[in-house]
């Protein structure tokens, strides 16, 4: 089959065997499939993956030996495969299993392929009232709503979204369900406007930003952002830290310890609060800004890298 | 008056005039001082200050026109002098006001001189039975009670603690005094040694360690403490940054994001806790490793550059 895959520093369509399926795992059809700001980092050398690259996905079970009334069901998947034994597994927190892989990202192929193979426990069943378009944000949007199982944001006074990409994007649609008051730092009118007016307040190329906040949240993924978020926390507030980052950089941790500020970092989070809310009506397809099949993988990798566009989606009908 | 001021980028011993008592504040004869890793932050660039240097001290209140019943009285003093007035001063951290001034850190000339001045409500009577000796570390003292006002750190798991400085070995004595199981990382077997065996489980020179915590305090203010920190910490874990550092360096927050770390830098604390314990028994003053009158400054700074030195006394009798 066909599988994306980055090796030797280089991203490559190759044919590869198909593996046969473990045992407590099912075999996916890859349907559709989102690239996310992760894909670029690995690409950049994040944590040294080779591999098949893509973790945002939407398939068909088509073999299941120990559920097999999956068969023929619509997907998506959590992306830690755990050992489902140690204490972080009994705690219900295998995305920090230390014997994890990661789809995509840490020792397991991933879903820019025909098909992929994951832990039967790993799955969810998308409901019918989602389309494939909705349903393949459901991890990203799963990290979105992440933070809302760290820390309780009051709705009464403002939080600072620092970032107006794919990841802010999806982080200001949960704040504003939740009904947070929302001011936002972006670099991109364009990207601002996608937001749809869920801020009340919006600073465009401003860092520092003028005010201070006891919540902010660093989404963009720059080391500016990050030292606007350090520089507009008020003292004894909290950073919520979002992104992720290939490299470096020069840091200077003596703020954080004269405001006595608490840094939270947040990565993934279960998927059920965000089909929760596709099921419930709430939309993200419009943050889609290019479809491509993918066989066009290379013209796909091309726009996701434009830092104006946000989502991009591959398709993976017709291979 | 002599007064030992950075300025210039440089250290000297000059004479300057003694200003004026201003409203509210006292004039506090030094008695004793105490050389802190802020200094010598200071002089290598920190914080930009220019002034009198000098935080930690005891003196005698020689004026106080708002309450003269502390004409006479053996105080200690905290350090950041407050507005009163804003929001950070009503909830009674002061501390964090943002029109603070710092003393021989921030706009504010410090204690390695003869007199001193600090606003009333800063000052705390030193209780007859803590020496001069132990009352010198009331305010670093205070910055380690600071961790447990911060979190509540179980006793039933062991805690890293990592440094073996001067802010370390209080910080190990508060601990050990609450009854924590510490596990201490340091370089120096000598400095070891002066924790006096309150630790369960030492490595020297070993990062990162090879085992993993759910809290790891980091106080040895060298980046290779801090990524030490960032490695062993466990996923959800909390490290305490009490470390402040004159120069960035490079890092990567990606690990941070990855184990959902919570950081929560912790400076100054207030003083009850500090001079409670002290005068229900706790001794620090064998961490003195050498006392200087105020005119040996030269070798008193000399000595404190040693990185085997922990604290180093200035007398100011004698000038």
């Amino acid at each position: 089959m066909k599988a994306l895959r980055f090796i030797n520093k280089q991203l490559e369509l190759q044919e590869i065997d198909l593996k046969p399926t473990p045992e407590n795992e099912a075999l996916i059809r890859v349907v559709i499939a989102g690239i996310c700001a992760t894909d670029m980092e690995i690409i950049k050398g994040y944590m040294d993956f080779e591999g098949v690259i893509g973790h945002e996905f939407v398939g068909i079970v088509e073999e299941c030996q120990t559920n097999p009334d999956l068969i023929g069901k619509r997907v998506v998947g959590e992306i830690n495969a755990a050992c489902g034994k140690c204490v972080w597994c009994m705690k219900g927190l295998g995305r920090h299993c230390p014997d994890r892989t990661t789809l995509g990202i840490f020792g397991r192929d991933g879903a820019f392929t025909e098909y992929v193979h994951l832990p039967v426990e790993n799955l969810h069943i998308v409901p019918e009232n989602i389309t494939n378009r909705n349903a393949v944000f459901v991890e990203p949007l799963a990290a979105a709503y992440e933070i809302l199982e760290q820390i309780n944001i009051r709705t009464d006074v403002p939080v600072l979204l620092i970032g107006d990409g794919k990841l802010a994007q999806l982080i200001i649609r949960v704040l504003a369900r939740r009904g947070c008051q929302i001011h936002v730092a972006g670099v991109s009118e364009r990207k601002i406007e996608r937001m749809n007016g869920l801020y009340s307040r919006v600073y465009i190329r401003e860092f520092p930003m003028p005010d201070i906040y006891t919540i902010v949240i660093e989404a963009s993924g720059s080391p500016v952002g990050w030292d606007a978020a350090v520089s507009t926390v008020e003292p004894r507030g909290t950073i919520i830290l979002k992104s992720t980052f290939a490299d470096a950089f020069s840091f200077n941790p003596a703020p954080l310890v004269i405001k006595e500020v608490t840094v939270i970092g947040s990565r993934c989070g279960t998927f059920g609060k965000a089909l929760e809310a596709l099921s419930g009506g709430m939309r993200v397809s419009d943050l889609i800004d290019a479809e491509f099949t993918f066989d066009d993988w290379q013209e796909a990798f091309k726009k996701a890298h434009d830092p104006e566009t946000l989502k991009v989606i591959l398709r993976m009908e017709g291979i």
